[in-house]
C-alpha cells in the first residue's frame, strides 16, 4: 500500500546508526565508561569558540533580519563570503553565483546527483565508500558502480576506474581525506583520474565530497580538486570541519569551467526546490559568513590518531594509518568482518563492520571519541585480538 | 545530458518566488519604501524574545551537546515536549514515537508523500492551493487532482471531493488555516470530509498541512483533524507561528490510529534518509523544546488585516475576509489575473496572480509586511481599481 523501497529503507537502518543505537542502549545498562563506542562521525571536538559567540551575537540582533527566508541558493552575503575564503586559499575567482548553500554534505550529495542524472546512468563510487551514497544513487534512478581502490595503498586505481566508463557513466564521487579509510588522494593520482576522465567520449562530472578537507594531519597536502580537473562539483559540509553536525549547513561549489554550468546549477536549484529544502538553515548561514576562516582543530585528533595506533600496534592488529578524517580502517583477523564485530561487542566494543562501505574483512573505527575511550578501550582491543592468537 | 525536469524546475522558478526577486530589483531601483511588496509570506512579526533567550542560552552550553547529531527522527526530549504540548491543548495520548522533526512544512510535505506514494497513485488537493504541493506530488511519480474549493465560501466541496475517489486515491491533501485563500475549514466540513473519505474502500491518508494553525483572527477554533479523521497525517512547521521560516524546523506527527501507523513511521523514517535530510537542524530542535508553548503574535497582522480590507473597501475591490494566515485573496477585476498583477506592477504593487494556485482570475497578497507598506499601497490600489472602472 504505502512506498514498499522506503518502508525498507526506514526498517533497514544504516549497520553505523544501528550499531550506535545498541551502543546507547548498552551504555545504559552498564555504564558509559565501560562501553568503548567507535560506530559514529559525530565530532567530539566542541565546535570553537567563535561559533558560539557568533551565535550569541546574532540572537542581539533583529530577529527578522536573521531568521527569515533567504534566498533558495542562501544569502548572497554568505556565499560572497564562501567564494571570497575560497579565492584566498585557493587562488580561485568563484563568486556567490557558483554557490549553492545546502542542508550539508548529505543534501549536497543527493541535490548534486537529483539534478545530474536521468535514470539509467551509472554514478562511479571507489570502495570502501560511506554506504549512503549507495541510498541516493540508487534512489535517483542511476547504478552504482564500484571500484575497489588499490590495494597497496587506498588510492584510486585510476586503469580500474578508465575500465568501467561506459556511455552511461554521468559522474564519480570521491571522498578525499576518506571515509573510512583516512586516505588523502595525491595530486598525482587526482591528475591521472582527469586524464582518465577526459578520455571519455562524453563529459563526466566529478564530485567530490569534501567534509573532511580541513581534517589533515602533518600537513598533509588536500589538492584543490576542480584546479586539477576542470568538470569538478564540490560538495562540502561545516559538520565536521566547525564539529557542528547536527545543524546541517554546508555547500556545492559549481565552478564556471563545468560543462554545461549554467544548466547544472540551475538544475541544482530545481533539484533542491523538488527535495524540499527550501533553503539553508538561516541562523547558521549567517554563522558560516562569520566563521569561514576560522581554523579546524585537529589537535585532539592527532592525538587520538597516535593513542588508537599505538593500542592497535600492541594488540598485534593490521590497519591503515589516517593521513586525515578521524577513522581507522582496521584489518579483521578473521575474514568474516560481521564476526569480529559482534566478537567485539562481548569486549564492549563497537565497530562498524566493512561490509555496508562495499568490502569485506575490515572494520571501521571512529576516533572522533573522548581520549577516556580510547584509553578504556585499550585492555579491551588487546584481548579481542587475543583470542585469534 | 543532465536532468531535464530539474533544469525545468530550476529555470522556472515558482512565480511567487520570481515576483519576489523582480521586487529586490525595483526596490534597489526606486527605493524600499515606493514597492508595496505583497508576495511573499516571510512572517514581519520578529521571532518572540523567548526565541531569541533561548538560543542565547543554548549558545552557553557546551557546544557538543547542542551542534551533534540527534537521532533521525529528533532528539527524544524535544519530541516528548512537543507531544506533551499537543496532548494539553488537544486532549490527545501522542508521545514522542509519533513524532518525526523535518526541516520545516515543506520537508514535512514531501517526505509525507514520498513514504506513501508509489507512481500512478492520485493525491487530491483543494484549489486554489499552495503551488510547490504540484512540485512535490508530481515529483514522487503522483498524479495531482485538483477539487476546486466550494465557491460560496472555499470551504471544502466535499461531494466533488467524493466523486474524484478513485481506487488510486492514496492521499488528500488540506491547508487549514488556508493559503492563500485565509479560510479556516469548520468541524462540519472536517466531518463531513472524514465521512467521504471513509466511504471509499481503501483507506486514504489525509496529510493536514498547518504551519498557520496558530494564526486565525477571532478566536476561531481551528479543529483538531486527527480528532476527526483517524486516518491523519500532521504536517506542521514553525515557520510561521514563531517566525522563524529561514530556519527549517517543523514535523510529522503519525497518530497511532492512522492505517499501517508503524509501517508509515518507518516509511517517513526511509524517506526523510533517501532525501538526504539526516536530521532537524540540532540548534533549533533545543530551541522548540523551551518555546513549544509560546503563543503567536497575531496582533500585528489582525491589524494588517483589517487596514487592507478596508483599502479594498474603498477601492471597491471584491476579497475574501480571511479567517487565519496572512493572505488577502483579492478578485481580479479583469479576468486574466496575470495581466491584472502586471498592471499593479505599473503602480509599484507586487500581486501574485492566483493561476499558480490552481485558478483563474484572483490575486493573492502576504499582508506579513509592515503598516507602511499597507499604508503606502492605499493610492496605488486605489488608483489601480480605478483604471477599471
Amino acid at each position: 500500500m504505502i512506498n514498499e523501497a522506503m518502508l525498507t529503507l526506514g526498517k533497514e537502518p544504516s549497520s553505523i546508526r544501528e550499531l550506535f543505537a545498541y551502543g546507547l542502549e548498552r551504555k545504559a545498562q552498564i555504564g558509559e565508561e565501560n562501553v568503548f563506542d567507535f560506530s559514529l562521525g559525530n565530532p567530539n571536538v566542541p565546535a570553537p569558540d567563535a561559533v558560539s559567540a557568533a551565535i550569541r551575537d546574532l540572537s542581539e540582533m533583529p530577529p527578522s533580519s536573521i531568521h527569515g527566508y533567504t534566498p533558495a541558493q542562501g544569502a548572497p552575503s554568505v556565499r560572497t563570503a564562501i567564494a571570497d575564503s575560497l579565492n584566498r586559499r585557493f587562488g580561485t575567482d568563484y563568486t556567490m553565483n557558483n554557490l549553492y548553500l545546502t542542508c550539508g554534505a548529505a543534501a549536497s550529495l543527493n541535490i548534486c546527483l537529483k539534478a545530474l542524472v536521468v535514470p539509467g546512468d551509472e554514478v562511479m563510487v571507489i570502495s570502501p565508500f560511506f554506504p549512503e551514497y549507495r541510498v541516493w544513487i540508487e534512489g535517483n534512478g542511476a547504478k552504482l558502480v564500484m571500484v575497489p581502490a588499490r590495494e597497496s595503498d587506498f588510492q584510486i586505481d585510476v586503469p580500474a576506474v578508465a575500465q568501467a566508463i561506459t556511455e552511461r557513466t554521468k559522474a564519480v564521487i570521491i571522498n578525499s581525506p576518506n571515509n573510512p579509510v583516512g586516505v588523502v588522494y595525491t595530486r598525482e593520482t587526482l591528475e591521472q583520474l582527469a586524464d582518465a576522465l577526459r578520455a571519455a567520449d562524453h563529459p563526466i562530472y566529478l564530485m567530490s565530497d569534501e567534509p573532511y578537507r580541513e581534517l589533515v594531519y602533518g600537513g598533509k597536502e588536500v589538492p584543490w580538486v576542480p584546479a586539477i580537473y576542470e568538470n569538478t562539483i564540490v560538495c562540502y559540509s561545516w559538520s565536521k570541519s566547525l564539529s557542528m553536525p547536527g545543524e546541517r549547513i554546508g555547500f556545492l561549489l559549481v565552478p564556471d569551467t563545468v560543462s554545461q554550468a549554467n544548466d547544472v546549477y540551475a538544475a541544482i536549484c530545481g533539484a533542491g526546490r523538488a527535495l524540499g529544502f527550501v533553503c539553508a538553515p538561516a541562523l547558521f548561514q549567517k554563522v558560516i559568513e562569520r566563521c569561514v576562516d576560522e581554523p579546524t582543530d585537529i589537535a585532539a585528533y592527532e592525538s587520538n590518531r597516535t593513542m588508537l595506533t599505538e593500542i592497535m600496534d600492541e594488540a598485534g592488529l593490521e590497519y591503515i594509518e589516517p593521513e586525515g578524517a578521524f577513522y581507522l580502517w582496521v584489518k579483521s583477523p578473521e575474514p568474516d568482518a560481521n564476526a569480529f564485530a559482534e566478537r567485539a561487542k562481548k569486549h564492549e566494543l563497537l565497530l562498524v563492520p566493512s561490509d555496508s562501505f562495499g568490502v569485506t574483512g575490515w572494520v571501521r573505527l571512529g576516533y572522533c571519541v573522548s581520549q577516556q575511550v580510547i584509553s578504556g578501550s585499550r585492555e579491551a582491543i588487546i584481548a579481542l585480538a587475543a583470542e585469534y592468537k
